[in-house]
């Protein structure tokens, strides 16, 4: 008999995903499932983006160069620079999405038996890379008392060990809906250089942010220009998340050099998507003045509607597009399903993300995670269903 | 000082883009270089691919869902029975290119320490993969005499350990050419049968073979159903190299189960490429045959004048579109950089690939591969560049 290796028998089944089986079976039973379990929201992509994909003029779709198309780097070159980030067209490898990104960062940075360091509760698929490259994820805990705000520097210090190779941040969060303020970010920036530490800094939903400063980068953090790396996608800021392209930026020339060869190894990134990604650079600021005022009126819907049904306790989102629930319940997962499995409001269920598949400890058996992708009418009537749940649920702590 | 890893450190540079910078430094100085350095032909794609980018309805571009579209799925169960592989739909998951696929399947089958075995000259990319991976690649020696076919098998029979998990193989080869016989792969599998061996079979050029026969797959060999993975991409057979999609097919459901795994941790492949590549299935046969019959004319065209050249030796290759030569030369990489940084006639020289790099041994040292991509005119002009280049070219052994 072969056997598959101890990685494969590792890699859980996606925290997003899992529940997909249950919304099959209540769908084929009839029922009306809103689905906020995935960051796939139902705005638009930019026309700009669809229509360089229907205008291609090729005889051949031939390999990209490894380090992605010359003109789309080009292209984010100035959008960095439009955002303070200074950076030059070698600073930049186009990458399958921000997720190949994460996953190129870590194994370019830690050994197996060492430890990247990231905030409970971190995106799911962390792990998974993780597991993929032998690193041991360690957490440090966040709370939502304070909106899962980055922990005192002390907490955070305490975490490192000789085996620490990297931070890892996600600013916004997912899935916390957690904007880090400059301040903490530099504070962390002072133990990346105190430590010699990476800082791989995921920001591909740096178009979302609902305070009134700008996006503080850790790209813009003094003096640590050799120890950032950049986590960015088109995912998320033009709705592209089915082209799988994102972008590895690092000022640090040895690490962009071993981007080039992990590049190498699996060719290149998809030509039509580079297209795509690289028609939606000529996006027009009103789409995303548009979209941003369009999620920041979900989240207030959502977050109050949430905040009103007894026991359950919402922070308010300072970015991305979700937002987390802590619920009365004995399990949130066991409640999710259930939703799924038994509950129905005029012909509606919910499919939410349990946050146990965002954590290694228990910090999250009694939270959701629900990514606010549909309009404000349905996320009310979504609501209306989760708290009419809650009142049915055998496993609701009264 | 931040680090990087000991992976990041080890990754070599892609053995066909080395000679890049030397290249682009001829084409500097306004000499025409004939590119046979990598797998990426000059013919079309199949009109009805671009068509169906060219004609998508899309408002967004979303997730796919992580096992890729069950449309192209359900072409590729189609595709698979028209050529005596019968698989279901849950059988094949879409990966980005072949490349994916195989860095999964070692993934999947070899824990790190462990070895893959496989067979010499290789594509090299398997050797980056299993860097990656912390996987040991062993290799067997193949010989240019009998046109790099499969060894004896008490030669293969030698190199397994108690450490070997899985036999890699490539059929038809890149970078050999060569189309590996029923009986030699029947063996293979009495191989795989007896020491509980994975095969990772990447079949990626079946339509390239040109013997009478039909491809014998992996896939037909009986009673191993749950020991062979099968590699697919649509690069090669349709020309469509950059929209990297692959596939992994097997019968085995914990791989498959598995491969679901890894594929959720990357999220999915690219939506716009599966939509070429399900465009791509309605290719007619005419198609196939036109592109066989012009790949057959060029490398019986190249291997006549490689052949003419006093001490060069080029076996006739069975499949793919790379040829081998054994040169009259000290080295053969130090020969390829010498052509492009000191040669040329009438404004021409040659890109080809030194065959070290796909060798872990000197087994190659004195060879190139050539991919004849280019129309049979252009591909005697090179031979005549190489000619001359080897009468002129210090270290060329007379």
């Amino acid at each position: 008999m072969v056997k598959l290796s101890e990685v494969a028998k590792a890699l859980p089944f996606s925290a997003t995903r899992k529940l997909i089986p249950y919304a099959q079976q209540a769908a084929a039973k009839g029922v009306k499932v809103y689905k906020l379990n995935i960051g796939q929201p139902d705005v638009d992509s930019p026309k700009c983006a669809i229509d360089a994909v229907k205008a291609i003029n090729l005889k051949k779709i031939s390999y990209p160069d490894s380090h992605g198309n010359t003109s789309l780097r080009e292209g984010m070159v100035k959008y960095y620079k439009g955002i303070g980030i200074n950076v030059e067209t070698e600073d930049i490898i186009v990458t399958n999405g921000g997720s190949e990104g994460v996953s190129i960062a870590i194994a370019a940075t830690c050994n197996p038996g060492e430890e990247l360091l990231t905030f409970e509760p971190f995106y799911a698929n962390y792990k998974n890379m993780c597991i993929q490259h032998g690193v041991n994820l360690r957490t440090v805990p966040t709370h939502i008392e304070n909106g899962f705000a980055l922990p005192d520097m002390s907490e955070i210090e305490k975490n490192i060990t000789p085996k620490t190779r990297a931070l890892l941040v996600i600013n916004p969060g997912n899935p916390t809906g957690c904007l880090y303020s400059k301040e903490s970010l530099l504070q962390l920036g002072e133990i990346a250089k105190k430590h010699d530490l990476w800082i791989i800094s995921d920001e591909v939903y740096r178009e979302f942010c609902f305070t009134d400063e700008p996006h503080f980068s850790c790209m813009h953090i003094p003096g640590l220009e050799q120890n950032v790396i950049l986590i960015d996608s088109v995912s998320k800021r033009y709705n592209l998340c089915g082209v799988r392209i994102g972008f590895l930026v690092s000022h640090n020339k040895e690490f962009m050099g071993s981007v080039l060869r992990f590049a190498q190894a699996r060719l290149c990134s998809g030509a039509l998507g580079q297209i795509a990604a690289e028609g939606a650079l000529a996006t027009p600021q009103s789409y995303f003045d548009q979209t941003r005022a369009e999620f920041m009126h979900r989240r207030n819907a959502l977050v109050e509607a949430l905040n009103k049904i007894p026991g359950v306790t919402a922070p308010m989102p300072t970015g991305a597009f979700y937002a987390v629930a802590k619920l009365p319940v004995d399990n949130a997962e066991k409640f999710a399903i259930w939703m799924l499995e038994h509950f129905e409001h005029k012909g509606h269920t919910v499919q939410v993300t349990p946050m146990a598949g965002f954590c290694t400890t228990n910090l999250g058996d009694q939270m959701i995670r629900i990514a606010y992708v549909l309009s404000a009418e349905e996320l009310l009537e979504a609501v209306e269903c989760i708290r009419l749940a809650l009142e049915q649920y055998p496993g609701t702590i009264r």
